[in-house]
């Protein structure tokens, strides 16, 4: 029998972790605003066990694995998404059951920034005698956890602006008329979409033009909150958002030009209004700073244009769902989909740092993230 | 042995048609005005030869496949792109060929509508004993064929409309920047699709803003007029365009209010004016009928926006290469790729008949071609 040479044994360590990045994701929509983590125990070359933190407040991805590998992880590899944490939180530290489990050698793709854990967890573990390695597959892991890693770093939730278009780049046509753009099944897509969110946003004019429901049909593992920009409170009483106020929350983010009586109207209906100061347009960076305070990690902006633009223009974009038609409108009008100030010389517009592209029922649904700073790898993997 | 089923016969036909279609393309950029055509002998369910129409002049596919074939023609089926001819033109009937060939089964793929054909090889053939179907895979024979059969219906050169846009459906910047919307790869493959075309055409305000030299590089079989639409005769005398005139043709579609002393400037560096009455725009079904005069087949339209929203207007565009680029500008103004009239509502938009995509270097590359009569099947296959 010949002896495994290290670049074997790397593309066997790549091969598992990819493994559990897989486990890692079937908790998307499930475990936010924790991060989602997978674990895979392997020995001699074989896996003994697979687990992943599957919801919110239950057992982390290790432990899973772990007590389902029982005593097949003595001596074994624990592959894990993420450093294991160190601290009890809504449950006992992973690191203990790590060391108790008999594992060896501890294989994680990140370290964790959660300022509890943030290597402390890697150093508990190589205290016990354990054997750790971490950076491996870094940058899928962060892709994964982005919505977790902007969290953290900003306090703002992470946002997915959704838009569909036409061949030639059109949201919309000259009257306004935008239905349909995209096929049923992108549009099934974007259902699916919106039941993983803790929020879906709107601008006033999408929500007159459109009057939208905004939730997911069928529902997913989330029930995001209704967010309307409407600085002057015009979203009309008898809107299916306002409307369905009391079953699903309906947030208005309004500005001083709100008239008072529109909003106790609105109230009455079940809205919520978030009043910010002045009379301008609503800013994005202090929108998120809010809608961070309440919980939410995952906030996808549908539109319109200006909104886009405006979130754009804030560089609070992190991510993109695009479907685009095989259908060609023409005309001389500005209405894309991202509109905003744009940046003024095409060397300068926003790159996709990492996309993949599909073709579903003929359109191009592409998604995709763009280059922000948590994607890159932090000192310490 | 199982005799086969006319399911088995049937998709085999299919297979071989499929075969002989891939023979045809092999004659893109080559042999036109001609069509397309490719032949493959089969006996026995074995392929004894295989041909196409290699060149402009050149012997026919059927001939090609035949020669090759020689006594292994005898008892065997021919599968064909197009229906043979049963005239003299360039080169001596094919029906006379395949005839004394002892072939005795023919399946083609679609009549040819050229009027001195038209049925006719198929009647001659049927008239010496030889068995015919048509139609079998007649949708890929009109794809295939689309340019040579919009010439047949209209006179018109088909038209392939180019344009790269980003994520966001701009193709350009407010400040009229576009370098570089897509990348190099996707660059590469425009300039391989020039060199199979007889004409490229742009706008006056490209022509200006871009200073382009509209050529293939490298160069392909072809090598294409350059037209600009410029009904005032604006072409500088020191762009590219004009200082190459007499290198590769420049024609300059202009109108009665081109002035007389930039006309003779122009002509005095080999640019040669293509004057359209009145002082409005360039009329689109008009220049494509003196591009039909000129002998070009393929045409290609790189924009800008204008000319594109004109060519659509008029309903003249045929087929499109759309490359759209990970990229995201914003921006509240109307530079997408196509402008014009547009459609007035969204259910109108164009709808391509057939599309395909592909991902070269992270660019969207969508390749398709818009419903048209002649992608139709027409009477008699």
């Amino acid at each position: 029998m010949t002896e495994p040479t290290t670049a074997d044994r790397a593309e066997e360590d790549r091969r598992w972790m990819l493994r559990a990045l897989a486990e890692a994701a079937r908790g998307r929509g499930l475990v936010e605003p924790n991060p989602m983590v997978g674990a895979v125990v392997v020995r001699d070359g074989t896996r003994v066990a697979v687990g992943h933190h599957a919801r919110f407040g239950g057992p982390h991805a290790e432990v899973v694995a772990l007590r389902a590998a029982g005593e097949g992880a003595r001596g074994a590899t624990l592959y894990v998404t993420l450093e294991p944490c160190c601290h009890a939180g809504k449950t006992p530290p992973c690191t203990e059951a790590v060391i108790a489990s008999g594992v060896s050698r501890v294989v994680a793709a990140m370290r964790d920034p959660f300022p509890l854990v943030s290597g402390g967890g890697f150093s508990r573990l190589r205290e016990a005698g354990v054997a750790v390695e971490s950076g491996l597959e870094g940058r899928e892991a962060r892709i994964l956890n982005a919505p977790y890693l902007k969290r953290l770093a900003t306090s703002r939730p992470f946002v997915t602006a959704k838009w569909a278009m036409t061949l030639d780049g059109k949201a919309a046509c000259a009257s306004g008329d935008s239905k349909w753009i995209s096929g049923p099944r992108s549009r099934a897509i974007v259902h699916e979409l919106r039941g993983r969110m803790d929020g879906i946003l709107v601008g006033i004019g999408t929500a007159m033009a459109d009057d939208p429901e905004l939730t997911a049909r069928p529902g997913g593992p989330r029930t995001p909150a209704r967010v309307v920009l409407d600085p002057a409170a015009r979203l009309p009483v008898g809107s299916k958002l306002a409307r369905t106020a009391r079953e699903v929350p309906v947030w208005l983010a309004v500005s001083g030009r709100a008239p008072a009586d529109r909003l106790d109207a609105l109230r009455g209906l079940g809205v919520e209004p978030l009043p910010f100061p002045g009379d301008g347009p609503i800013p994005i960076p202090g929108l998120l700073d809010e809608l961070g305070r309440r919980g939410l990690t995952n906030l996808l902006v549908e539109g319109g244009g200006r909104v886009l633009g405006a979130f754009l223009d804030a560089g609070e974009v992190d991510a993109v769902e695009v479907f685009v038609a095989p259908i060609i409108e023409g005309g001389d009008h500005p209405f894309g989909p991202a509109r905003g100030l744009g940046v003024p010389r095409m060397a300068e517009a926003l790159r996709l740092a990492r996309h993949e592209v599909r073709v579903v029922d003929g359109d191009v649904a592409l998604r995709g993230h763009l280059a922000r700073p948590w994607l890159e790898p932090a000192d310490g993997a």
